[in-house]
């Protein structure tokens, strides 16, 4: 290691030795053999996704912070788990960095930290709130900065939550409010520019009590829904679920095709963010709210540790043409097409 | 989905078809819901691994044909695993491609099949080989074709092989020969420029009886070394383990850091590849095979499963400056740096 570069050794030691601080039981190996190791309690099943972020795809340099790239690749993970109702254990993460990055910050600020540091800031801080240990990875120089994230989870054995278990005359129901990442990254562009002009600087991470840093926070830091996915497996209650990350649109085609359902989304029962249009509400993407169904007589509360719940429609039978969902009010109804994020689309 | 472009949906409907013919009962939600999930037996632990394959640094698209781009990013995984004694259980893929690679295949032969099908050919016929379920992934439009590959397999409770229990007075032992993924590579560029005049085509997958052939398929289609691992875990013989990836010198130096001694290598013991050399069997890399450390009264065969197994040098006490590895014969003895494979170094 030399003052101009980090050797990779050297970058895997800091890193281990922050990751080092998250303790769980059920990681008896984590950073440092060729693999780690697991021990899964008695009676549960493991959930594990993975998720890839690339640089100018998901994220971008000059709109994301680092601190927030580190956050929503984790984010992704977390809330896949939330989804199935499972509970974190243990995450990995590979890394492929320009080597810019991993040497000093790029924009003006000399004197803030490395943006890979400033990106493990953000993704060990959300760590560290789910108690969810950072286990191993790999780390390589990459013409593009990516990210791929891979979560454990645990879950009590039958329990998960599945997208295929909806089934026509179920309520369907939304966590949180919808659009406000998508309204959001729309906003982005203009910041990056006052701040190449020296008229600001990256949002504050918390959203403050202004209006515009409550809606930043929802496409810089948005918050996985572990709670309330944990809350629906325990009482037994969604007959389906998945996470809103490519949009409504998109991922309610998944859960009604998974299911072999059709269903019906009431416009004027959409928790539409304030600032946000209903247009982003449907298709925006980057959610990462919970989308679940519930048996009619099934008693869902109007929030979940403090996140609001909406009923905004109703499952319906498959038409013969496979499903087709419709986007209801008193006065229309129209389909309501697929038109989330799709990649190679 | 129309003719020039491919869906995300539809790319990973037929891929979701073609890994559903692996089947494995630990498996229970395999691609398709926002999780896998599997169920370990009772009594394992569950060893874990992420290996990230970019072009340019780890393949080269004019260099590796698409079938070992697959093979050698799920290899990769496979050999960490062996690494720890695990039994393969489940693999997951993030892919990131260029737009080019799923639409037609690049280069001069069209009636090929796409760059991306002929990936999944490598990677799933090793698969298969391995009796390892495809059970998610992530797929994503990139600057750059990367694969992000993890692993997870199942070993009993506490009989992992880790890289931290070499003691002094052990033996050190590696399975195959060292440097022939090495030697292949320096062939590729040559090959390149054949297939580019038209004068050869890709390299047959199986090593024909010719020695280059033979030679090409250490770096081409690397096999793991599972079979010997789970001989090793269930013999209970190897008292340290990993998997040589990126040169003896580099991960020998990682496990004697690991276990905290030092070791040195008998350079006349080293069984070198047929057309490599001494140099690219301590530095080359992308071997694949185990070095390993047993006591010395342990009785290691000199082959298993049809894989030599040669006894290399001996574990010694720690320095005081740190490990030292010392290269020695009868004549000479000097320093072993770490020249392997590192990256931001």
């Amino acid at each position: 290691m030399n003052e101009n570069g980090l050797a990779e050794l050297s970058l895997i030691e800091r890193l281990r030795a922050r990751a080092a601080k998250e303790h769980r039981r059920e990681v008896r190996v984590g950073i440092g053999d060729d693999c780690a190791l697991l021990r899964p309690r008695p009676g549960e099943e493991l959930a594990v996704t993975t998720d890839l972020s690339i640089a100018g795809r998901h994220f971008r340099l000059d709109w994301h912070c680092p601190e927030s790239v580190g956050h929503r690749a984790l984010a992704r993970g977390l809330s896949d788990l939330a989804a199935m109702g499972a509970r974190p254990v243990a995450a990995f993460l590979s890394l492929g960095l320009p080597r810019a990055l991993v040497r000093r910050e790029r924009g003006r600020r000399a004197q803030t930290g490395l943006w890979v540091e400033r990106f493990f800031d953000g993704l060990l801080a959300l760590a560290q709130a789910y108690k969810t240990p950072l286990a191993g990875g790999d780390l390589a120089e990459a013409q593009v900065a990516l990210a791929d994230i891979v979560l454990v989870g645990s879950v009590p054995r039958g329990k998960a939550l599945l997208r295929s278990g909806a089934r026509s005359g179920d309520l369907l129901y939304v966590t949180g409010n919808l659009g406000g990442s998508a309204a959001a990254l729309k906003k982005l562009p203009e910041l990056a520019a006052s701040r190449r002009r020296g008229a600001a600087e990256w949002p504050a991470k918390a959203g403050g009590p202004r209006r515009l840093e409550a809606l930043l926070a929802r496409q810089l830091f948005p918050q996985p829904r572990v709670t309330q996915g944990l809350w629906l497996m325990r009482r037994g209650l969604a007959t389906a679920a998945l996470d809103l990350s490519d949009g409504l649109s998109t991922d309610l085609m998944r859960l009604c095709r998974e299911s072999g359902v059709g269903a019906e989304v009431e416009a004027a029962a959409l928790p539409v963010h304030p600032g946000a249009t209903l247009e982003e509400a449907l298709n925006g993407g980057e959610d990462y709210e919970l989308l679940f169904t519930a048996r009619p007589e099934a008693r869902i509360p109007h929030s979940v540790a403090g996140v609001p719940i909406a009923r905004i429609g109703r499952i319906v039978r498959t038409p013969s043409r496979g499903p087709r969902l419709v986007l209801g009010g008193a006065e229309w109804k129209r389909p309501l097409e697929a038109r989330g994020w799709e990649h190679f689309s």
